[in-house]
């Protein structure tokens, strides 16, 4: 049991930690409400500070101190200076470090056995979007998650929202360059696909075709699409197949999409 | 070719106008760029006034004025004022009142002959949801897209955006009850599939079969799920199969993944 929440005044260093650890990301990152702060326990993370406002403790004290270890401080402010310190425009009261090592390249693509399946995201922006592919990446059994460099932080405060606590259920690495990631591809033969909004004159029930063997699907920002030097090194290009011709899906729905139709294939 | 916007002070009504619609809808909904206007006229709207910012018409006027028909009164505005009116955080510099009447519950099943494929939102708060799903109808052949009475309005501008101009592409439904849905559906021979988190121990090779049928999919707010009226008059309950068991998936990736697999089946 950790000790009873110390509170702090509205100019406490901890704040200013909090505010800090929301922008920066690893090694410690900064998590917001109570399922996601008891998602990274369960999952095996390490809380090293939590944060209360008065009334975050009156309604998620009871249930989240007797979950955290005895490494963890356990502060509270009141309500207006939490506030402040917080990503969340509705902040729900409680807050947390938790130490987070992003996985390494290497372990995107599964442990022995496991056939890869991997989604990349090259250029994308929108924080909301990627969390929600991680989200799907967890749900359907990807072996891992790659933010290419150019690709707004998976740390992201609103990424790590939309995530739901996925982010601490698969391998999620970040700011891997495209060399980096070709190169690990080949060296492990996992076939590149890159993704477009309309697929070259392909039947419709080709268009995903083979998403059961060993794959990286690479999905870009609507609109502009894959980079160049991936799409220059993919094996395949590939398209969701619509029955009205519209520009592009959002991005998040599309690897969603992308990753139940592997799932699928691979029962 | 219409007349030559017209230029308008700081205080002109046709702000207040602009303001006012983004919040209010139909009849006249107000739109934000380049693209989702010239998508509007495309599917031939009527835009009843156009409003630049000065760099706004730099940029778009030649392209958008000859789009415009004699009924469009167009009128240019100072960047600040015209930026005073959006809805937008950053606006694209042009936006316009579209005289646009919501389709009738009716038209949501499509025309003679088409084999109904709705998709109804319940007690869905998120309008960049709500306008990812309406694109995803659009791209997968929906007959309709259906708004419950409790969820966020399909013209709100940020679902507006979200729709990327598919709004203009298939009948949309607003403030449908759902006594309403049931009865159109029944009428019909239209089942009502309402989606859950999880399936009841289904085969997941069988948990979403038969969507080549006439069926109206209700999909609810995550975490809440669909509504007990809608569960209870549902012929049968839905989830889609995962390999991990999250909570739930994004309602705008999961509402997209069973539109991407009504499609595949009715190929």
């Amino acid at each position: 049991m950790p000790v009873e929440p110390t509170p702090i005044p509205r100019h406490h260093p901890l704040l200013t930690e909090f505010r800090r650890a929301f922008k920066s990301g690893p090694p410690l990152v900064a998590i917001e409400g109570p399922r996601l702060i008891g998602e990274a326990i369960r999952s095996g993370f390490r809380v090293e500070r939590a944060l209360f406002s008065r009334t975050g403790l009156e309604h998620h004290g009871d249930k989240l101190l007797p979950q955290f270890s005895k490494h963890t401080t356990a502060a509270v402010a009141d309500d207006g200076p939490f506030a402040a310190a917080m990503d969340a425009e509705h902040p729900q009261g409680v807050a947390a470090l938790v130490r987070f090592t992003p996985a390494a390249l290497a372990e995107a693509f599964g442990k022995e056995g496991a056939v890869p399946l991997l989604l990349a995201a090259a250029e994308m922006q929108d924080p909301g979007n990627l969390g929600t592919l991680i989200r799907a990446a967890d749900a359907f059994g990807a072996t891992g998650f790659v933010a290419l460099a150019d690709t707004v932080s998976p740390f992201n405060p609103k990424a790590l929202r939309a995530s739901a606590g996925s982010i601490f259920h698969l391998p999620v690495v970040a700011k891997v360059t495209a060399a980096e990631l070709i190169a690990a591809c080949r060296a492990r033969n996992v076939a590149l696909l890159a993704t477009a909004a309309r697929a070259s004159g392909n039947d419709p029930n080709e268009a995903l075709s083979g998403l059961d063997r060993p794959v990286c699907i690479v999905i870009g920002q609507e609109g502009a699409g894959v980079p160049r030097e991936l799409l220059r090194a993919a094996g395949r290009t590939i398209a969701i197949p619509m029955q009205r011709s519209i520009e592009s899906l959002n991005a998040g729905a599309a690897g969603a999409i992308l990753l139940y139709e592997a799932a699928r294939q691979r029962r």
